[in-house]
């Protein structure tokens, strides 16, 4: 849809439980639904006008969201309020549109974001639990909080990651900024939250995957920096589970 | 299994998410398993014997725990660890096993426990959750937490609480008592947490639908304290679903 001057530009911000979906974006190969798919479906029904997301972070397949953000521009002049409700009692009961304003024409949901921020989220305890579960990462054993949080200050600041980007990324610039880089014990949780200005595909999985080598005592120190300055995936760690992942908020 | 001194007593802390279940308990007319039967199975699987548990709250179906308690006689003499181990190996990802330990013959976890705390979750906000469904009760109209705590204060201490009681219960003793009863607001959740020595069937469902009558209005000041001496299911508030309701800890 051509955006011209008297289009409206919607913003959305999502809710998603990812479990059922292939992700945001639609994935060839999956019988799953994406989940950019399941919302522009719900819109263009109400708006009877082919409706296409703009989105600020596409989820991998499993991936949660708190506060997605996403904006179309529509012909339509219906009340916001409306078709907040319209949308949500449409949607599934594990997508839900949390907020909805118009913005300016000139915003975008990727290009106007200045930071993104998400939350991987470990389980560490002897037990995994039925009330969490999918939700987070079961990890049973011990894990050395200080030595994560002092490795992990290698990773802060403009690098080049591709050694925590998947084979299968395709992203031509590799280089981010991480911004905020946060692990914080709450009781048997660990909460590893990484803001920066761009991720690379799996990047917060391989990179709590190779912190937990860290935590763990497999990487001593030192190691995370030199894997990073490496820029070869095979030397980061695996890649921790997507249910562990959430999509906490989009800075603009 | 009669009880004898030659058996060892064994305590089972245990988390679960109730949703698959019909409860704690076999009931009649459903295809769904029940947790004790979970259990019971992979415990007589383990312990080449049959194992009966008894339990500290027949939680309903649907109903959460995260900390119910149950122990059982045996003549086994295993190793608790491996026996934890083996059993949380077996049972299913939504029951698991957070604590086992040998206790003294005459411990009964329903007699010898002093009280019950459970938690009724109301999710209070305009849009319901894709990451807490299932935990949590959604309710979008605004509430006078004020009110609902003002009000509550007449069900504290002992009281016969039959208005509270599902029309299918069979207690034959409806006096409880109420110890603690607290209502606490979360950013958009709101927890009605009561603790008391006894519950009647469907009693903590019932008096929140009841205080959620009183938040929004419905029930004026006074009339709570009106339904629970008139002893009369059909005076009190609808049953809240199940979900929203989790056996928190039980006391001894």
């Amino acid at each position: 849809m051509p955006h011209t001057k008297s289009l409206r530009n919607i913003k959305l911000v999502i809710e998603y439980n990812g479990a059922r979906y292939c992700g945001w974006q639609v994935q060839p190969n999956t019988k799953k639904k994406s989940i950019q798919a399941r919302i522009e479906g719900v819109l263009s029904k109400i708006l009877s006008e082919k409706v296409k997301l703009i989105v600020a972070g596409r989820t991998d397949a499993g991936v949660h969201a708190l506060a997605q953000v996403a904006n179309f521009h529509t012909g339509s002049n219906i009340d916001l309020e409306k078709l907040n409700l319209a949308l949500n009692g449409l949607l599934p009961h594990d997508i839900k549109i949390s907020a909805i304003q118009e913005v300016g024409s000139n915003f975008h949901s990727r290009f106007s974001s200045k930071a993104k921020l998400y939350r991987y989220t470990i389980l560490n305890r002897r037990h995994s639990s039925p009330l969490m579960q999918g939700k987070v990462f079961f990890y049973p054993h011990s894990l050395n909080l200080r030595a994560m949080r002092r490795e992990s200050r290698a990773l802060l600041g403009k690098h080049d990651f591709s050694s925590f980007q998947a084979s299968l990324g395709k992203d031509k610039n590799p280089v981010k900024t991480i911004k905020k880089l946060s692990i914080i014990r709450r009781k048997d949780l660990i909460y590893i939250d990484i803001e920066a200005d761009g991720f690379l595909y799996n990047m917060v999985r391989n990179i709590a995957g190779t912190l937990i080598q860290v935590g763990n005592g497999r990487l001593k120190e030192g190691e995370l920096s030199g894997i990073l300055s490496a820029k070869d995936r095979r030397r980061a760690g695996r890649t921790l589970p997507a249910a562990g992942l959430c999509l906490v908020q989009v800075r603009y």
